[in-house]
């Protein structure tokens, strides 16, 4: 370990592989009855199954990657991508209708990074956890070319919600409203040849940056007994629709217009200055991802029941937004009497 | 997705992301009984608790990542890559002496890898977590610059053994032998300026590409309830006897004679001819790693009795290579009346 020359740039190759550990993990301080051993303590994290359960039936575990190269937008802060590695996988959490209970992260950080921006990492990580009620109890500091930040998240369930499910007749919701992130993406990219009022780029942009997972939403979903099928929208609706058709053995008619475009909050930032055909909105809501919204099928009968559909729509933002048909009819948009197939547009690493 | 040239060299950019991740998870089958959703099924997988943990009161986690720059040495199969993910991992479940179940698996692959590269190196994480009864129910794939392989493993315990407990006057052990990866690596990095049988090269470094963890024997020392403290040695001995020393807040002292240095069928394979003072055994047992060996402490009144002594010495190797003593003495090597204290070198990522 060299000397720092200055004390305002102190890098993580000068504080150790130890130290910054003990760092690290004094951050992640977690409920002792439930998490008997936590991050730094030990060769593993211990739970006490009975204590952090709590009478469910099922774990479920998810992972996912998130890296400087290839997932973080310009202009993205350090303590946003922290947050973003553990949404990333709340989502998936979400999606099963689980509560998320315990994370661990494996960080693999280039030598030359200044402690500060580790130290907001560290932060963005522990508040996104802790905002869903998950303790981060462990994880893995490695030496790399670039900031890689790997999550894994467990959650408990009684009724975990699949893929597979959904039934012809069934209808097609989604939570929350879509476009919002790629809003934020266009605003990056094409800068000031984007005509957009400042508090729509400000909005836009934390869209993107600091997306919120479903998590209350997905266990209020799973809890109703009414979803067919759910998964997360992470990558796009389109491709969400094909995953969710392919699990399930079915098609799916679309009504574009029923497809909630960008966030009140955006709408109402921009006032009449609105112009959606500049953006276009299929783009963004479709074949873009971010919004980190859920996307599942309700039996029909369900929803024609309008006091089910009141309290579910009382407790969050959703949205009908199709039907579900035979496989053999694909995935289509429907204008009138007019289909029109979906192209498979979206976020792929392959 | 571009056409393929030749049927020799297919690309897993060529086969798509959906593709890969069928290829892969097709290799993962599970035990559908307890993991009711396993990898490439969903946005989680979906264990049966009760199933699972089979009457065990606690949860242990652990995550771990490797890389190609940094932890890949020159010769290493792909195989013996996806083989080393989750030994790494597994050595840290057996270091709380506990049973592995559940494992996943992050894998940042570069775009113009092989798609027999990939199979191999699945094909090295499947056999590993099955030789140990661990299902790989999940993962992720993104594209990176390296090859990087995240772990995280699950496991049950009724009686995790800590780093923390060890007292004064326990003794110190270690199971298998130590200095065979490191001789591995020396044969790599000397070539043909180190003399040594082809046989002994062969196996060091399989020593060093496909680490064996000491599951079972963590398990075994658990349940004994002789252990008052626990760790691997993944990182050198030096280092962990450190870790060691500062959780339970205790100094060692080793004899040196005493630590096993490199296995009876390296020994054997080099009948005659073996002269460890070529080689600084105390490098080789020290301060290189990469022998999943665990080191443990036992109260002294145990192993003076011969009976326990004896089974636990009849269910694997280990040896007794110091004592523990006051923290103030620190790690010190013993031999006949002299002191000398011992470098803390060791594999670190900062």
């Amino acid at each position: 370990m060299g000397q720092s020359h200055t004390e305002v740039k102190k890098l993580i190759e000068e504080l150790g592989e130890i130290g910054l550990i003990e760092r690290i993990s004094k951050k992640f301080l977690v409920d002792k009855q439930t998490v008997t051993v936590g991050a730094g303590e030990d060769d593993c994290a211990v739970i006490d199954i009975a204590k952090a359960k709590a009478g469910h039936k099922y774990l479920v575990v998810t992972t996912d990657t998130l890296q400087e190269s290839t997932h973080f937008p310009t202009g993205i802060s350090p303590f946003q991508m922290g947050w973003s590695a553990v949404a990333v996988n709340l989502s998936d959490i979400a999606a099963m209708g689980a509560h998320p209970f315990a994370f661990t992260i494996a960080m693999g950080i280039p030598a030359h990074t200044e402690t500060v921006f580790v130290d907001e990492v560290v932060e963005g990580i522990e508040k996104c956890a802790s905002a869903y009620n998950t303790a981060v109890v462990g994880g893995d500091i490695t030496k790399s070319r670039e900031l890689i930040l790997t999550g894994t998240c467990l959650g408990f369930a009684d009724n975990p919600v699949r893929r597979a499910g959904a039934k012809v007749g069934d209808l097609i919701c989604v939570t929350g409203s879509l476009g919002n992130a790629a809003l934020g993406m266009n605003i990056i990219k094409k800068g000031t040849k984007l005509k957009v009022p400042e508090r729509v780029k400000e909005v836009a942009k934390k869209a993107l940056f600091q997306p919120v997972p479903r998590v209350k939403e997905g266990v209020i979903l799973a809890d109703s007994g009414l979803v067919t099928a759910m998964i997360d929208i992470s990558d796009g609706l389109a491709l969400s629709l094909a995953e969710l058709a392919k699990s399930s053995n079915v098609g799916f008619e679309i009504y574009e217009d029923k497809v909630p475009v960008l966030s009140e909050e955006i709408r109402s930032a921009w006032e009449g200055d609105l112009d959606l055909s500049m953006l276009d909105p299929r783009e963004l809501a479709f074949y873009f991802g971010g919004d980190y919204e859920l996307l599942f099928t309700v039996g029909a009968k369900t929803l024609e029941n309008e006091g089910l559909m009141k309290r579910m729509q009382k407790e969050m933002k959703m949205s009908i937004i199709g039907t579900v048909v035979p496989s053999g009819e694909g995935i289509y948009f429907k204008k009138g009497d007019k289909k029109e197939k979906m192209s498979m547009k979206g976020y792929r690493h392959f």
